[in-house]
């Protein structure tokens, strides 16, 4: 469980501090409520008048975080909040909270219903992948603010700080970032500090962002009662069951290696098949293997070879060196380990057929974590009484919700992504899927502040 | 049986134009001749002389075709024929002949009995790779003319301009020059042209290099009654099995091929396995399946994949096309065909099962040219005769010989390669070892003479 190298996702160290669940929520019968609805048309206005800053030619966005891009989107959705009726301000970290004060909040410091996502986006990214939770998450206090309603619990709407580079945002909340701010140096070399300084964080106070303090020995108290965060799929799952909404299970765990083959070059004409030690015979071995993990073994993993290296790699030399990287993620920890262990099984019998040595060098672990059941069952419900077709998943890719799952109770709502595409300008939710998400987002809300008291 | 691209080896059209082989020789109860030895000091002397030029640290050699290096060695070696009692000249393909005349040669027009191979290097080589050739033969002459003797043909000794690149000069010698001379342009772009001037030769007459003319349909007269080329082994055959002179069978042929796995990119986190294309999977199967055309099917051939490059080489994305390269060799050609045969049938199952698109591109291919049964059996007989231990064994590399024995018999012998190291500064052969080398090319020559009539 040891991180590892220059990766900028640390090892998470601690257990997840979610609280004992209580009970699935039946809404409660009360006909207004029932009956809300988010404006759609304002939702998806917002969404392309987001688009337009780092817009690039085909629709798509670039919008790295700290660029001037990136601030002035920043600002943008601070305005919108504060339209909302919501208090805004920025910690440490940079991550941008808005607060809708509720019923049972009167000196401001009830654990409130949270959600929220990134506005940042990958160098050539989509108008979707984090920007509707954001927008989502406006909307519904929008409506709220609309009917002049207040919940029990403040609800809060974050905008955390470069979840697409060094994911410090969300991190910073769950306590996780590692001291030196060299960690967090960005691949332009440009120190995290004075990246902070441009968006109104603090390197210095980062540790002030957390929002969960121990009360007691084994004892936490978290500012957040729960947070659901809505995202587009960024898979095609949805798409190919034909699905409307993703109740999501949890967001997987990860580990990365970088495994090296040696074997010895030679002359590819004058070394006869058994004088050799081909590394990248071996290799190919491991490709199929690590693809065996995946495909053979029962179970929702993800196991991929994506990055390999031959060396010399000269048509008439038998290769004498490979270096490959392997990705694996699953829901189960227990699962991830178990498979790992195959893989060094299969490993070692690969070294000794092929006469190469196989070494394994670890650069990356996250552990998963579990979406709370009941804001599963919250979720599903809601898709019920909505009439809105839906089918539990995994998360496979990474989200704030992720980190935030480590000391609240946490859940995830997918939309689809057209063909499964994201990171790139084709990127696609439709609006009424957009629309579709954030009711469920709203009435999820509703339902959980009765399910969780204040 | 096309080729292809820009690679320097042309295919080659025609079928080698051997005679029909006379029955092995008996070496004449000449005592005289019987006991002749090379001298193994002057011959060793003569090995580390010529590796002053172009000398690298370790003792290797940088003598690239056509650089001044090359050009003061090809001095050098000429004024050793002419020592040797030979008469030297250049043919319009820059090779240089020394030959030493025979008893049955008045008219200086008789067939020869040839040795030779070549003296440039590859940019970091080493100093037997083809200097061993030619200065055995040198050698081999100069004993006969210590002893004031002369055989019954005349004697050639040949070094072949550029084998390491071009293979210019053996092919000239066969006939085998493509007529656009921008397909022998050097790496730096140098015309051959120019690089023909430096060394003596005239790339407007190199027709005049072909050793052989047709003299009545389907019959043709050749320049060379034999030919054997002496040279390192450049493999560890001989030093695996312990043997001192090594009979070869034959100089393999070649086809390259470029292989492209089309599949498709996807995240490596949101992409379910069954959702996948993963050109690398598809790739990893065709690298084993070439291995095991080498492995599992009986026969001498080697299949090698070499070069393998993916895209786009990520860690988390699944990667969506491979390009790699397939080098696949054998002294049969029917053998070579078959190979293939299976070969793209298991690519059509592959592409099928991983449901990617396979294409096969061929780049090179050269037949195999089978050395001469009869020199076979008479450089078996000298070195039973010599007391040296000998196995039979292809070549898998290619040589001058291999041109040469298109349109006249053909042998090679070789000697063992230390750690079967070649094209490197580490290549070694040991001195006893050049030695003995150049004894059975001496009593080859002697046997050949009485076995072919002038």
């Amino acid at each position: 469980m040891q991180t590892l190298g220059t990766n900028h996702q640390a090892t998470i160290k601690k257990t997840a501090l979610a609280r004992e669940q209580p009970e699935p929520a039946q809404v409660a019968p009360n006909q207004l409520q029932d009956q809300l609805q988010v404006n759609g048309d304002r939702l998806n206005r917002s969404l392309a008048q987001l688009a337009e800053i780092g817009k690039l030619p085909k629709g798509g966005v670039s919008r790295v975080a700290f660029t001037p891009e990136d601030v002035l989107a920043r600002q943008l959705v601070q305005s919108w909040m504060t339209d909302a009726g919501m208090e805004v301000r920025i910690d440490a970290a940079g991550n941008i909270i808005g607060r809708y004060g509720g019923q049972s909040d009167e000196k401001g410091e009830a654990p409130a219903l949270a959600t929220g996502s990134h506005i940042d986006t990958v160098p050539v990214g989509g108008r979707y992948d984090g920007c509707l939770g954001v927008l989502a998450g406006i909307e519904v206090v929008k409506v709220l603010q609309e009917q002049q309603l207040r919940l029990q619990h403040p609800i809060e709407v974050i905008v955390f700080t470069d979840e697409e580079c060094t994911v410090l945002g969300c991190k910073a909340m769950a306590g996780d970032v590692v001291s030196d701010p060299d960690y967090y140096r960005r691949r332009d070399g440009t120190p995290i500090q004075s990246c902070l300084e441009k968006v109104g964080g603090n390197w210095a106070e980062i540790e002030t962002a957390k929002r969960f303090t121990q009360v007691a020995p084994g004892q936490w108290r978290s500012q957040i009662a729960a947070f659901v965060e809505l995202h587009v799929e960024q898979g095609s799952v949805l798409e190919t069951e034909g699905v409307e909404i993703g109740v999501v299970k949890g967001v997987v765990g990860q580990y990365r290696f970088v495994v090296n083959v040696t074997g010895r070059p030679n002359h590819a004409g004058t070394t006869p098949m058994n004088h050799r030690r081909d590394a990248l015979v071996a290799a190919a071995q491991i490709v199929l293997a690590v693809n065996s993990l995946g495909v053979d073994i029962p179970g929702e993993q993800v196991a991929t070879v994506g990055s390999l290296n031959v060396s010399p790699n000269a048509v008439n030399i038998v290769p004498g060196a490979v270096e490959l990287t392997i990705d694996l993620r699953d829901l189960s920890q227990a699962h991830l380990e178990a498979l790992i262990q195959k893989m060094k099984q299969d490993f070692e019998a690969i070294a000794t057929a092929t006469q190469t040595e196989i070494t394994i060098r670890p650069v990356l672990h996250v552990l998963p974590t579990l979406c709370a059941p009941a804001i599963m069952d919250t979720i599903t419900h809601i898709c019920q009484t909505q009439g809105l077709s839906h089918s539990l998943l995994p998360s496979r890719a990474g989200h704030d919700a992720q980190e935030i799952g480590r000391f609240t109770p946490m859940g995830m709502i997918f939309v689809p992504s057209r063909t499964g595409i994201s990171h790139a300008e084709d990127e696609y939710t439709s609006p009424e899927q957009c629309t579709q998400g954030a009711n469920v987002l709203l009435h999820t809300f509703l339902a959980l502040d009765k399910l969780y008291r204040p």
